[in-house]
């Protein structure tokens, strides 16, 4: 099938509808979450599931060095700031051992397998896709914004200081956006890679929504937990 | 934690107490296969699905060399034998189109990330930790014989033709187990060794059950097919 070259702002308006069909912020998980309806369990099965989403994609010098702004932002200036740091204190502030977080030996086998996927395509694409891939960035303030306000107003075990990764992140995303949208509509200057960039942004949510998916299917319904992963010691909210 | 070298027989003993807690036939979602408990919406979707794990193995001339056998049991001599032309015939049965089978386009993500992780385990690992993770096929067997038998039982639309993928797999498992089992015994020499060979076949339990996984969260409860994937067109059976 052969396309036309879109104009970037026509450009820009596809890589949209993408993300309000298939972000993660339709995902049930995430509704379930912003709603209060999850229990102090399957919070620590995300806060766990979600940290592999945070240093798999720092793995090598070469992916170190092309993006070492967002890496400042999450590797921060010492041991206890950044990023990664402050997911830890969210981890931490839901009673989950912080030994057993960072061993990653209690991951959901399709986390692991997500967020490789992601690794690997970011490593081996043309740097057009890899730039493309953080376009999930576009649609992220939302999805922090209604995740902060429901955690904060369902859960006693949230506070602003275990919620603190997200805060800087919502003037960091559109600032990473800002980059990768406009590197796109610049450097998208054929048909065919058009599709590309429009790909990406489709296999970057698959990354995000399978995430969920398997967050869902292991704690919330049918709770069918994969041997070996992460089992909730309560169910008390 | 320092391990002590087991005997090759100690060896493969843990090696089938992991199958027996970790392999797929333990799975809900093959339990109701077997037991005639799914539409032919949910056996549509897991022969689409599964047929990405039969062709992703084999990407290279590297890995196709290192395989041949294995290589030509799928292949085939012509287009329309060996286990692969065996598949299509079961999605053809089914009433999948071909070439939207061929095409991948309708995979769960879930599955082409586990899949892949697969493949690129294959690639990137030492020969040991390659041989080691066909030992999933020491297991195999018992649940292709569940599989035809509660499928023959249970639905109209299986024949034996349909399930010819299966029964040459019967003979040729315990020929790749032979071997591959008799590798590792020799060949993980070290304690360290033994722990990468057992590791493995975790990792490729996980990677048959998050497919299985990903098909029961889409196709049986809750039924949350992600965006993008296949929609079974009905429910009769």
């Amino acid at each position: 099938m052969t396309r036309s070259l879109l104009s970037p702002e026509r450009l820009e308006a596809e890589l949209r509808a993408i993300g309000a069909e298939r972000y993660h912020d339709q995902h049930p998980f995430h509704h379930l979450m912003r709603d209060g309806r999850l229990d102090r369990g399957q919070i620590q099965a995300w806060a766990l599931n979600r940290y592999y989403y945070l240093v798999a994609r720092l793995p090598t010098p070469a992916l170190r060095r092309e993006w070492r702004r967002r890496i400042l932002d999450h590797d921060g200036d010492d041991e206890n700031t950044g990023g990664i740091a402050r997911w830890l204190r969210l981890t931490d502030g839901l009673g989950l051992d912080r030994a057993y977080v960072i061993s990653t030996a209690g991951l959901l086998p399709a986390t692991r397998f997500a967020v490789d996927a992601y690794v690997n395509f970011v490593r081996d694409r043309s740097l057009l896709e890899a730039v493309a891939s953080c376009l999930t960035e576009m649609f992220s303030p939302q999805i922090i914004a209604e995740r902060v306000e429901g955690m904060l107003r369902s859960y006693d075990f949230i506070s602003r200081d275990t919620l603190a990764y997200f805060t800087p992140r919502l003037t960091q995303a559109p600032t990473d956006v800002a980059f990768a949208l406009g590197y796109v509509k610049e450097h998208a200057d054929t048909p065919e890679k058009q599709v590309l960039v429009l790909d990406t942004l489709r296999f970057k949510c698959d990354v995000l929504w399978t995430q969920l998916d398997a967050l869902y299917f292991a704690y919330v319904e049918p709770r069918l937990v994969p041997p070996g992963a992460f089992v909730p010691q309560q169910v008390a909210r």
